[in-house]
């Protein structure tokens, strides 16, 4: 009997994706929970298809590895985050495409320093409702509101691309005017028109609160007026298509937050999309 | 007192519409609870209009009878079936048009034979997020994920139209693409351009996970990116202007799985107008 | 330790806007609960942002106080409608734009008889999934199914313009075409084409149930069809711009029913948007 | 295709004990919603035994009519007051024994008044969680809060016994203590030692809060240290058989603050042990 | 990775005792739900410690395997059934102890029929809020409410004993009184006064829904005035020291209805004392 | 307007008994949320009466100042506990009697830390299900399972009882038995034997999961087989009137937990009769 979400049981020798949860929100500002998304999506995964109508291509025949859930202490991120970079270190290592399933968003960064230490250059490309460009929380520099503040620090400007932002304080938003990172606010329609070389390693970071509430309400920080489901794929597959995808993350979905059950259908569903959509992208590099 | 669906109190005798609730939900592969949809849709049913502004006529001017929910056994569903069968050849053997309530899917089958073996030609025009066009589910040919494949055996191919379906397994799109079936994948927008001959007795069976989770949530099994309510009940009006409907179902309302009430409370505002949409085509059939 | 909205801490006398909450909800028809909506929206609003992109400003710039809630009798209304007249008068005696929290939208009429009071000629902009027009409920005059109708009896034909309206009486439809009222139904979209002079006093009352229940689900009555965030946005920032709003109303939020929380978000996120355009006019009155 | 709370489906003219509900909750004065408990527990009672193994007697056997709620309208409680008091008045005058289904615990006045004029004498036992002795709350007199004190006012001194009261203001505990009420707070051992002339008429009125909000969390005002359903119901039977209960009534049951169901379902078990309890006393009598 | 229940990954072949899961809920007659309960409390078991202070022992030094859950069909439970009984088989073929977690309760006759064809004179103790011993229901035989009548069927009279039964129809009852089972009604005090030769093989078939509501709401049909946490431990500890069980299982946990996660809590720490308990009778036996 | 806990609105000057919230819940190690503490019993307690019947003193008459929550920043500890130390601190130096509400039990240390840096032979009553004695979990020394080994550090041997514990590892068990902490599992019976002489200052700690989780659903960890609230109240008003408590805490309550609302008010009283039961001992020591 395994446990992994549906149909990555590739062996971990054999795979060319692996993923991973961090079960870690303890800097969450607002409702917590996010720490179970991992279990939740690969219980619930078994409630959808393997097979993808929009890619007529079936999960069962990529190459993915689940790793399940690193067993991380709550409290202080320092030592969480440590043991995310080194699963990520030793994935890269390894050959294999990193994906993360968080937790809160500030997991990101512990991934984010493995791949950058990895790939020169490395880009951003996030999606989220909220700009997460504070200095600080209260005082705090490792918190979900400020990770890509951090990955700022780490790579610099002009390499983090934010789409779907529609809320932050006043500073982050004046962060972007001064041209630290290239926002664009409200919508995701961006997307079409962003160009990068396809020699640039991209690391794709999915806060999924830049999705409606209405569509996913599962999440620590609701903010209406965000995106579709629909609207998030049609981007996520051009992103995979156009652009050298090295590993990604999906965050901040809290399963308890949604009784009814659809956000985490959605991102069992959207995971799929992505994985396959990762599997012929490396399929085709070779 | 009497606990029919608000305003549809018309004496059996006199009435040209009579619905009944068939609460059997044993086959649903996900999360059950199909089975309250009738119960609850009746005491939520108080809670709208009787008044159509959107066709400027009262479902109190219809003659619509509510027989209630028939007494179903649960688990195995050869009994279930054939009680809702005996159930709609009873109503179109009084000269009325028979509307099914689920329960799951499968219940419809029961209301299919009967209408198959009155009319001659029978087609089906069936909304779902799922293509339930399997062989069989686990070995099970009687489930909710095979029932249009069960109407196939009945029908052959040709004869059904499927809208909406946006999930299903790599066979049954494989069954859609060698043409046994006709489906519009991911939309309904090809209903407007469906042309049926006005003399074809037509079945309407609709999947009410048809619609997006965020609308609809309480249903077993939620698909991320659906329809919405107002572009179903456009297609819905249109096919009751231009077709010739006989009969009709709505299933997979599961009531309990959305604690805020709107799946309930749409699925009787959806009924109210597929009702009055029913007396019309009805009285200019006269 | 204050427990104001968030950012609405100037001392009364510095204020230039006035919030207080109204939490009856005893007419309510179907099911209660909006007395909650002042505590849990004062509550929530420390989980989003005092400033919006959208408007560029930050609701820390802007000079309202919170009153809190009045403490209301549950029952009959007279008593509720006077307290909440009185308040109103009071603050428009203060020489500043009162806001009024539901509760039910019976106490809207509250506001809107010591507004018509002091300003003559009013007219109400009126956002809504229901008519509210109705002569009586079961008899009763006082009912948050006849607060449209009241205003009506209060200000004549031709002062209130509809937006949103997708349920009624089938004479609540025939007093619309009559003429006594001006209402676009099922959009609001008609709002960037109404047309009213700068100089004419304009109360705004906003049923949030106007919203889709996908997006909105904490109401008492969802009705399915409705419009989005983004829209109602929209046409909020579009009315503050254009017209003279001398005091405005956000009722029916039922946070209980929402278990997700988004509904209360999204209340908190629309009344600083709101606070914020109304500062915007009364600063650019001066 | 009836909705009657399940057996109690003898018609009027041959029934002994008529069941109607009153779904009125105006005065809540915390978490309104009581006035789902006659319809939900005659859809939930489908899901209990009608046999009781206690009273080694069934439900079927028994002579009760259910007559359904009333419908009556929300706000004032003077013109609902006065349907309940119609209803009551008219099964007595049919030599019916009246159950009345709350509804907030205010209804209970209608019901009293009624029985209050037909019998001189009538005495009172009283299970709560909360004393209800207010002379007024908010200064409203027909408050929920306020129904013992009303009925006091009509009954007199002497009369009505309290059973189970753990909550009050200092006024209304003085008021036990100068003798108006009999009252035995924290628990309801002291049934057993009560006396009463077998003579003497006496109204049942249970309060459901009196459970501990362990077994029964559908309350409007759950409060801790309650007494268990055994403690409860062996109480019950023991007045049924020692006293001349002439009608009683069950308040308070607010269906959605239980998502679990467990609340109705007990509301649902006590009533038929109540109703079988009523119906060996009449038989008796004869 | 793996999924087993905490502390139960004993590799098959060195282990004593082996669980499985049988998610089949499809006869449930009131509210589904337990299909989910393996798979919850495999989940929820790490929110649980392995030792237990009760029986000062950890459940890490007991060799339990963990098998998962079986994957069966929905609808028709004659395959289920065979699937059950065959996996039963196997186990006790190898050696071990079988533990089944539900699923509905008619999943134990798959492992009774096993058990019994292996053991002769197997007796049954049964805990559980209903009798079990309808012939059919709704003419249906194979049902959850019917289980301990079909295992009469197999066992003959006088091997069942019945503890906590509180609801049933008047033939089960009758049933009981004409000797056919033990049943000890409306408590489990019984317990310690049974007396079963220690060379008598006992199958222990707990419903959790003997449990009181209040402290095990998760359930589909719960009944009021039932036993505690700490009388059922009690009671099953004792069986494990006095009787000689060789198989047992724990049915009718339905997570999704105990939005709390206390029910599933409370059946995982259950499984946990169980299991320790089955394991000291193994060792002492050998 | 104002937010406190109900008649907590002494002016602080002038109060004897001061309270305040530590929303920190980041080390939570399986369902976090018990941050709400303090705003939810805030709001709710407005649902509670200011009498007790049981001590027949209102909290009206007492001298208690509600100081809010601190505005704590989430993830490391090592910040919010040096902000709740130096609360506790200051309160302590303005001669009033410091009242903790959680947040989870880490808070605790903060506190504890202040008390004992006033105190000399500081010893702590502890009540709660978990023994919360591990020397680090995931080698995470400040983490609310070792709150009460961090106070032995503190301390030293013999200063720490416990009472309901239910639930630990062995070697927390095993630390009892060496003697390390005062430990009587299981009940709370043992308070009525403790004896400490009435000089010796007490720190009173309430992880309120020691109450049964029927009773008190709203907790991260629910542990079945726990006290009633009769029982701790009784057991809490007796080391009120028999010790000297310095200073006392209630923690662990997470209202999200528990839609019911019971949780929250069950808490709310609580605290009510242990301010009263404070003013009075403070009032005796005067």
């Amino acid at each position: 009997m395994t446990s992994s979400f549906i149909a990555c049981d590739t062996p971990y020798e054999a795979a060319e994706i692996a993923i991973f949860g961090a079960p870690y929100d303890s800097t969450t500002s607002f409702r917590p929970g996010a720490r179970f998304a991992g279990s939740a999506m690969r219980t619930e995964s078994f409630g959808i298809e393997t097979y993808s109508p929009r890619q007529n291509r079936d999960l069962e025949e990529c190459h993915v590895h689940d790793l399940g859930d690193l067993e991380l202490p709550f409290g202080d991120p320092v030592k969480p985050l440590e043991m995310i970079y080194r699963q990520t270190r030793q994935i890269i290592a390894d050959g294999k495409m990193p994906v993360l399933i968080g937790g809160e968003h500030l997991v990101s960064l512990g991934a984010i320093r493995a791949i950058a230490e990895k790939y020169g250059n490395l880009h951003i490309i996030h999606f989220d409702a909220h700009a997460d460009l504070r200095e600080d929380y209260l005082g705090v520099k490792l918190s979900h509101a400020c990770i890509m503040r951090r990955c700022h620090d780490l790579l610099g400007d002009g390499k983090i691309f934010q789409f779907g932002i529609r809320s932050g304080a006043r500073e982050e938003f004046q962060f972007m005017k001064d041209g630290h990172v290239t926002t664009c606010p409200f919508s995701i329609e961006g997307v079409s028109s962003l160009k990068l070389d396809k020699a640039i390693p991209v690391y794709l970071s999915i806060d999924l609160d830049v999705l409606d509430p209405s569509e996913f309400p599962g999440t620590g920080t609701p903010e209406a007026g965000g995106v579709s489901y629909r609207a998030l794929l049609d981007a996520v597959l051009d992103i995979f298509t156009r652009f050298k995808i090295v590993a990604f993350d999906n965050v901040e979905l809290a399963p308890m937050l949604d009784t009814s059950g659809r956000s985490t259908a959605l991102a069992c569903k959207l995971l799929r999309e992505e994985l396959i959509a990762a599997q012929k992208s490396i399929s085709k590099g070779e």
